[in-house]
């Protein structure tokens, strides 16, 4: 059996699973053999699962985005030393939760060519189509009780912000709690899935999807009012592997400045990126609209809003509308 | 085909699927006939995975504790009207998070005579004997923000405390932050599980375990001296029934209040019934021990402090040691 008639059998297959049985008896062979051809396609960057009763299912190519290229250009210590490139997923998200459940150590990335199943926040759907974009999930284990966990959403959007001006010229203001715009129009999106255990986190699966490279013709129209990429806000091509190592280096530090000193720095860096503080605003909680105008971060990363009357009112969960100061 | 043979069939494989083809053959069915035979085997109140390519399991039996007997003893609207009674499962959290994430609707309840890997807090393994205990959990979507998930956590120990109190004469005493204690031994344990996005809790699955009518033995003997049933300190067995009617009453009561008036009156029950407050205590943080007098909750569910030197410090995860006042 040559490699490639079993890969060919695999890609028929689409991403569905294809029994070992069916597989012995198309191309004849053993299951012992199938199972080291299974291992050498690996070795070369295929990614198949194997699943007792089900049997094996590709589920990643050897992409442009290789590890081969990547890790030779990381500079952390944890952050993507454990490394998963991947051609196809439903979402990086729902890959690294179910290698988390299975023990995966924190700094575990899943990076995804492209993704059929993107979610953003209040699971509305993600662009990510293949080759053009950073869709990837980071696996944090921290130390921290729950009640702290949303800090980490606005690391993440301060290490994100970071490392995108570290690598394109372009001007990032954060929207609160973690949206990264680039002249009012979306660049990127957070979304931590967390898990805990009463007061303890069990882990954070921090998804990270950036429009690196999308064409205007790879947006919906009706998106194109609301967000923009990279490559078009700078004029030019980003190399994805470059920034992907300069995202995880900032994340990796501040991080580890969290861990050692806690959220005190990192309010500072988020509050002099944000473009939400002293700005009237129209903010969507569940309880209804409060309109305010947003002054500072509290402790556990709520928003703290002055209310029309001079009180002051804090925040935890909302959607933000812009409100027009003054009138129309 | 009768049930009997369909049943015999799944009972012999141990809660291991048997695949529709293989019941076909066996029984000498149709798929549509095995199907039927599932609905009817449901109806009588066994519980039977489908899944396809995997085919059918046996997850739980009628049990001494059924749906037919439950049901009119509920007083809820919602709590437990979506009710599965297993027989043995692993966890009943497992099984809850599983439907949890396929969309369950807030109060749904499962209910398991016994546990093969009870868990309780840190992963430690939870006594769960068949038929003597009332081992469930209970989910909830609360429409609250990440940040306050620890006054579930608190509302829980408060409910269960009070139905406890309505079926049998024990003074209960609540340790932070929701361990039930009889004459300073356990007697429930509490674990709420959360998932959210962002800022945004999805679901928080409730698991309860109760040590209703073990006896002595049931015990390994080196956790006679920490934990007691409610059998053994009030000498009589209990109705299991009846006790969890009343927790879901008293939970889903308190849980309209909490929602309708917030943590206020739930901070003041719980501070009703603490054994915590006000004495000194030796509390174990991930960042080390602190010596000191827990003095009441903060606004999260945290615990303030008052450390030897007068100021306060809010701990938010901690286990608790008991630090004699005055010496030996």
């Amino acid at each position: 059996m040559s490699n490639d008639s079993l890969l060919s059998l695999l890609e028929a297959e689409a991403g569905e699973y294809v029994s070992g049985e069916e597989i012995s008896r198309k191309l004849n062979v053993s299951r012992t053999a199938i199972w080291k051809q299974v291992r050498k396609l690996e070795a070369k960057g295929y990614h198949i699962e194997a699943v007792p009763r089900l049997g094996y299912r590709l589920t990643g190519k050897p992409s442009r985005l290789s590890i081969q290229e990547l890790l030779p250009k990381l500079k952390t210590n944890l952050f993507g030393r454990q490394l998963h490139v991947l051609d196809v997923v439903p979402s990086t998200q729902d890959e690294l939760r179910r290698l988390a459940e299975q023990g995966a150590p924190e700094g575990t990335l899943v990076i995804a060519e492209q993704q059929t199943n993107g979610r953003g926040r209040m699971g509305r759907h993600w662009v990510s189509p293949a080759g053009k974009g950073v869709w990837m999930s980071l696996l944090l284990r921290p130390p921290v009780p729950l009640q702290l966990t949303p800090q980490l959403t606005l690391l993440a959007a301060v290490a994100l912000s970071r490392a995108i001006s570290r690598e394109v010229p372009v001007e990032i203001g954060i929207k609160w709690p973690n949206d990264l715009l680039v002249g009012g129009k979306k660049i990127s999106g957070i979304l931590l899935e967390s898990a805990a255990e009463d007061e303890r986190l069990r882990y954070v699966v921090v998804g990270l999807g950036i429009s690196v490279n999308l064409e205007e013709e790879d947006y919906p129209p009706e998106l194109l009012e609301k967000a923009i990429s990279l490559k078009m806000s700078s004029g030019n091509a980003v190399n994805r592997s470059e920034l992907i190592a300069t995202i995880l280096e900032e994340f990796e530090r501040l991080y580890g400045l969290y861990l050692e000193q806690g959220f005190a720095p990192i309010r500072s860096l988020w509050e002099a990126h944000s473009v939400t503080l002293n700005n009237e605003t129209l903010l969507y909680t569940p309880q209804g609209s409060v309109k305010g105008i947003p002054r500072e971060l509290d402790e556990t990363g709520g928003l703290k809003v002055e209310l029309p009357d001079g009180t002051y009112r804090t925040i935890y969960s909302a959607e933000i509308g812009e409100a027009k100061v003054g009138g129309s």
